[in-house]
């Protein structure tokens, strides 16, 4: 598949079905989604709110990546004002799924670019995201991406739900 | 001093000059930040513009802790709709300050708490945060609170401005 095929675009909302699958398409945390509700093609609710709570949202887009009518990549940009580094923006991404057949490809890279473009034209100072330790071959492709490790990433579970771990 | 002389509050436009100062009164990141302007209580324009977008968005929030009209420990919660984790809402928490003479007394972990209270009435699946690994002693605290190190916090810097290393 040459990269010349794939679109990136903001995601809609007619891509939500595809985007859960590849948010379940996904072996640290992919069994925390719904797959087996989407394949039928009935969107779970909580799903379909996060949805419109995101476009909502002046802070936040999701970005994908296309292949004809489907949709093989996807992230999550968020904008936050800050008060630190003498009141600085920060872009911070979440969510970053390539579908397994299209990974190692140059796919994720380029999405990630764009991502990183849209911070800059924001006129945010930085771009961050946290990577669950588990997904190791990942640490290179953000490295090579220009990201520095220097942070550590806490989360704290607020309810009973066991053992997720997002990326 | 007791704990119960302490008032949690949201931070409000006066307390501008003083959490920038806490901001600066810091070892890893307080040499990024504008404490000399700040001690002539002219605030330079980019934290006004950073209070006002903060204050504009409705997903941000100031917390404070303040002694009598001495504002002694800040943080910034942000609050992220997203499509991971069946489309779950995310806390997050940034800029974690406590004013160096009254660390080690609870005014931090009462903050904290605070924020994590905030963040499961919001119904957030999830609180997080990263943090600058040189902040040893400060993973102790986290870890007590409830969070786990599951993450590498990457973060790339979109400008010329060199050594920042916010936590």
């Amino acid at each position: 598949m040459p990269l010349s095929e794939i679109v990136f675009r903001l995601g809609e909302r007619n891509d939500l079905s595809q985007i859960i699958r590849l948010l379940a398409d996904d072996s640290f945390s992919g069994d925390l989604e719904s797959a087996q509700d989407v394949s039928t093609d009935r969107i779970p609710s909580a799903y379909q709110q996060a949805w419109e709570a995101v476009v909502a949202s002046g802070e936040n887009q999701i970005l994908v990546a296309a292949h004809g009518v489907q949709v093989i990549a996807v992230l999550q940009l968020t904008m936050i004002p800050s008060l630190t580094l003498r009141g600085s923006r920060r872009a911070q991404i979440e969510g970053v799924r390539v579908a397994s057949v299209y990974r190692g490809q140059g796919v994720g890279t380029q999405l990630m670019q764009w991502a990183i473009d849209l911070a800059k034209k924001e006129n945010c100072l930085l771009v961050q995201l946290t990577m669950d330790r588990r997904r190791e071959r990942a640490v290179r492709f953000y490295r090579r991406l220009g990201f520095v490790a220097s942070h550590e990433g806490f989360k704290m579970q607020l309810d009973q739900q066991e053992g997720f771990g997002n990326g």
